[in-house]
């Protein structure tokens, strides 16, 4: 199966035309002496919504202005400015930068002045996710890149840069996700689904007993909440290929939160969530059931205080309404317990791959 | 260059064999009605040297004693034989467990008793370093496995697990390192020396400038404090294939510190620092002197009292009384600012990959 490539020269031109009609827009305004403003989206939680239909958390569409005129704008609008102008320059030349680097590269000080472009990068960091909004376009496209981490491995040949990886034959290492997975054009894959799973230790357990050979699979590892990549990744993945997507994590309220940002997005990057969430997920793990049908009493850990905190926050959230998680966030609560991926292990080392996860995924033993 | 493969069966038997051995002791001690009891080295700082002429961290001589019949070293003492006794079993089945799933391996309530094998990770962590030390091996070649972080790129192709990998054909996603690098047999490498770079940005930044490939190196990439399969890899490169090692660290007493453990070896872990450590390591930057040499002085960041405290210290420390580094750190105290490897890029993008480092490394421009 011949994918076409994401990162693509046409999307490059769209994203760099969005850039350019910014600039005109503001440059008519100036022509027409009129006052120079932007119109951009809200992004705090009042104006973030869960789709139900979707299982997605939008952004809503109340607007706001920012205007060069009004002397409490002036400064965001001069930095967001520059923020498009050197986004321009990457996509134009074919470069990408860290989001630190877009700092360093536009913090100056202005000349004839002692005022800095920038101060820190705690003020560029929230305009290049309004320009995002503002213009439709990822960060990736603008050539931005937030932090990578987490790891691929299992049935799958993707191109990247010119290579063509097999991340069937890369040993028990595995290929590290980037923070920028547009330019992956996915050639062929043999896999039945894909498992995102919290822990590297439990990534590492599972690529030991070969668990997405026998089980047709292809295993990414989140290290953790997931990162920009590795969400990215997990949707294309899913809409690309066709394969299902499957969710292993601790049995915690953070566990189910790293869940719900794989599939639903997240408050902070509501308005990527098609791109970045995968609603189709199903979460196979640990549930608060699970205790009981393993015998796992003796390995659970009492919850602490920020636990219990967390669990109320969950249960408030329109996103985990679902009578599923209803259920499992107050059976947590009333047992006073959390349980990890790795106590499993209490069983045997390879009764996670051997009988919990195969049992449960065949039996269709899955949350929503 | 075919090198000998390094988590051999010899070694694996080595490994059992010291275990038996330990056992044996214990069990004659017993048949002999002598108190059973386990000679130990002790690790504190009171017990760690810096060895000047290898430029390592080394375990003094000081050791104690852990007996059976002492009840306070009585639970101690069984669970120690727990751990050993359950590594000889993953050693013997080629099996390797992360040391939380040691942890929920072992933990039991004891038959007839209320009382728990384990109460917590932090019982089992430290007697897994007793046995290491006690036994002369690594927590690797007990089959034992910390968190794994890291990524490498560059012309060298390796054996991992019945896979050849080309890590110069690995787009720009690069190998992710794994806890355990033992099973890495390295075929063939084209390299001038491995270049260790302590932010994954960075790493992002020298792989889109194809920097490896134009300066014929391998790249490492720690994010952060360097992971002790990172650090044996680097100590595997370097020995294995006789290649240099240079270091690219932030301009701050946390960067230096990241330099002086991949180099030295690190107090926690001085009984494995000819194993984790790479004394001949050289430092290329960034330095305080940078600052004038590069004019960076406008993208420097103020030292907080925690970078104030760090400096201190380190100057304390007998492996950061080199003059240069005594100047480096004295310098950042005067000048009283920190400098980030990123913040290269207010020169321009490619600036580091074309001039900066290229220069100092073909100067000789390094730190010892």
């Amino acid at each position: 199966m011949k994918q076409k490539k994401s990162l693509s020269k046409k999307r490059d031109n769209e994203v760099i035309s969005a850039l350019v009609n910014l600039g005109n827009t503001i440059s008519d305004e100036i022509d027409r002496h009129d006052p120079p403003k932007m119109r951009l989206s809200q992004r705090g939680l009042a104006n973030i919504k869960f789709d139900e239909e979707a299982n997605l958390l939008r952004l809503g569409d109340k607007k706001s202005t920012r205007s060069f005129l009004n002397v409490a704008h002036s400064r965001k609008f001069m930095q967001t400015l520059l923020i498009a102008t050197k986004s321009k320059e990457f996509v134009s030349r074919g470069k990408t930068a860290s989001i630190r680097e877009l700092y360093y590269q536009l913090k100056h000080t202005i000349a004839g002045t002692k005022e800095n472009t920038l101060e820190d990068q705690s003020e560029s960091d929230p305009l290049i996710v309004d320009l995002e909004v503002t213009l439709g376009v990822l960060r990736e496209e603008l050539h931005l890149k937030a932090d990578d981490k987490g790891t691929l491995i299992g049935n799958l040949i993707l191109e990247d840069s010119g290579d063509t990886i097999n991340c069937a034959k890369l040993g028990r290492s595995g290929l590290a996700i980037p923070s920028i997975v547009e330019q992956y054009n996915f050639i062929e894959a043999n896999a039945d689904y894909i498992l995102v799973i919290e822990t590297g230790a439990m990534f590492d357990r599972l690529v030991e007993e070969k668990y997405h050979l026998k089980n047709n699979c292809i295993m990414v590892s989140t290290k953790g909440q997931a990162a920009r990549g590795c969400r990215r990744l997990v949707n294309r993945l899913h809409n690309e290929l066709k394969l299902p997507v499957i969710v292993f994590s601790d049995g915690d309220p953070w566990g189910y939160y790293i869940y719900s940002v794989v599939k639903a997005g997240s408050m902070a990057l509501a308005h990527e969530s098609h791109r970045l969430g995968t609603p189709e997920s199903k979460f196979v793990g640990m549930t608060m059931t699970d205790i009981d049908t393993y015998g796992l009493e003796s390995v659970t850990e009492q919850l602490k205080d920020v636990d219990k905190k967390r669990i109320n926050e969950l249960l408030q959230y329109p996103w985990f309404q679902k009578k599923e998680w209803k259920e499992q966030l107050s059976l947590m609560a009333k047992k006073g317990v959390r349980i990890e991926q790795q106590a499993l292990a209490s069983k045997s080392l390879e009764f996670v791959a051997e009988e919990y996860l195969p049992e449960k995924i065949e039996a269709g033993d899955l949350l929503p």
